[in-house]
């Protein structure tokens, strides 16, 4: 049985967004970001050049947030205010590592369940997935740093709380975490339409990672490569499949299920 | 095993609404109905008397269709054009009545699975819920005349066009259908977070009617004392419950999975 207090949470900086979400202007932007604040993404304006920019892009790469090259346009209609060309958009958590939580999940004698999100854009969707993961005790959710849904306030609202609760790593290479999770004895599961195995016939009981891909577009063909099994949810009609977020609850349902935690 | 081909499902008439959503002014809107066109919902003028209003009552009566009063000015709103106090939108598809589609499921040597919704009123989700409904081998949708998402173009397309293969059918009283549903011989098994028994526990390989409430509030209390069982999914976090489409999603994938169909 999993404990349900919080203790066995991985900590997290709940920063409340509300009121503050957008950060601007040079100082400002770099400030955050050397102080290691929680930001989802930052926007440059095009054609800059320069000391700032090589520090921002510097900054950029270590803290691991995805930068964008825009118009000024753009950022004019993104705040009011002299954005002096950049705008950052804080998160509302801190992302974590995957590799400081593993060791952690081990240690407390529970076996990992972790959930990648391959491209999962949709905010509403994301929200969902999370507020599905919390409730099937999901130890962390991995999502690529570009194309995918974050820590924005519209999440943390769908997922009714949950990404305030969920451990959420935010990795260059799907594929690279992976392989470090078969490294470290998590079996990696794929959700993917060409799977054979259906489901239910999926053993999840042991450390277990499921995949789940981008609506239409399933998961990415290097992380269906590397990982351990592909299989899909079972279905009797003729559309083409669940919406990604009822696919997530399923995938996680059947986990409890089979673990017998229930 | 579920025949999936179309001709297992009930016929239904589907009528484009991309273009014509609208119906308004006295005499059209009258003559939709007399025809039986499928219409979602009536808006009349507050103060309108007489012979129109009459007959309009006693048609939306006939036709089950729910019929709101409101100011001119909401009207205005709605639509460009001389509306005459009368304000139509049309259904995406005809809805169904369950005491001719029960018979006939029956007759194909089916075991019936009914989804009943007691006040899903986000389109998103009931267009969610149809997928996953179309998706698990549904035979029918009820929802009542109020409260409730309908046959809107919204739903149809959050549906991924699900609504335009799975028959809706919309009652009156939704614990009037729970009593046919039982004279019918059909077990009704409703979602609720007071339920006692969890889901993996229920029985649901025979002829099945589930109910799911709204979020937040929950299936209504004469649903739930109406009932054979009451039952909630299980969960290990700390938040109240699951996205409404998501448990009706783990609901129904449980009853595939019982059922052997997979």
């Amino acid at each position: 049985m999993y404990p349900s207090d919080d203790n066995f949470r991985y900590c997290l900086t709940f920063v409340c967004m509300e009121q503050k979400q957008w950060i601007f202007g040079r100082h400002p932007v770099l400030e955050a970001l050397q102080a290691g604040q929680p930001v989802e993404k930052v926007w440059l304006q095009q054609g800059t050049r320069g000391e700032f920019e090589k520090d921002l892009r510097q900054l950029c790469r270590t803290q691991q947030v995805p930068m964008t090259i825009i118009p000024k346009e753009r950022l004019n209609r993104m705040v009011k205010g002299n954005h002096q060309g950049v705008v950052a958009l804080q998160a509302v958590a801190r992302y974590q590592q995957l590799d400081d939580i593993l060791p952690f999940i081990y240690e407390q004698g529970e076996q990992p369940l972790i959930l990648l999100l391959d491209g999962v854009t949709d905010t509403r969707n994301f929200g969902a997935i999370a507020r599905s993961a919390e409730l099937c005790g999901v130890h962390a959710m991995v999502i690529p740093v570009k194309g995918s849904a974050g820590l924005t306030p519209d999440a943390l609202k769908t997922s009714a709380g949950a990404l305030a609760r969920i451990p959420v790593c935010r990795v260059k290479s799907l594929v690279s975490t992976v392989e470090f999770l078969q490294q470290s004895g998590v079996s990696v599961l794929a959700s993917d339409l060409s799977g054979e195995e259906f489901l239910p016939g999926i053993e999840l009981t042991g450390p277990t990672a499921l995949v789940l891909g981008a609506e239409g577009e399933g998961i990415s063909r290097g992380v269906a490569r590397a990982a351990d099994q592909c299989f899909k949810i079972p279905q009797l009609g003729t559309l083409n499949s669940f919406n990604v977020s009822v696919a997530a609850g399923i995938m996680l349902y059947e986990t409890m299920r089979q673990r017998s935690l229930v």
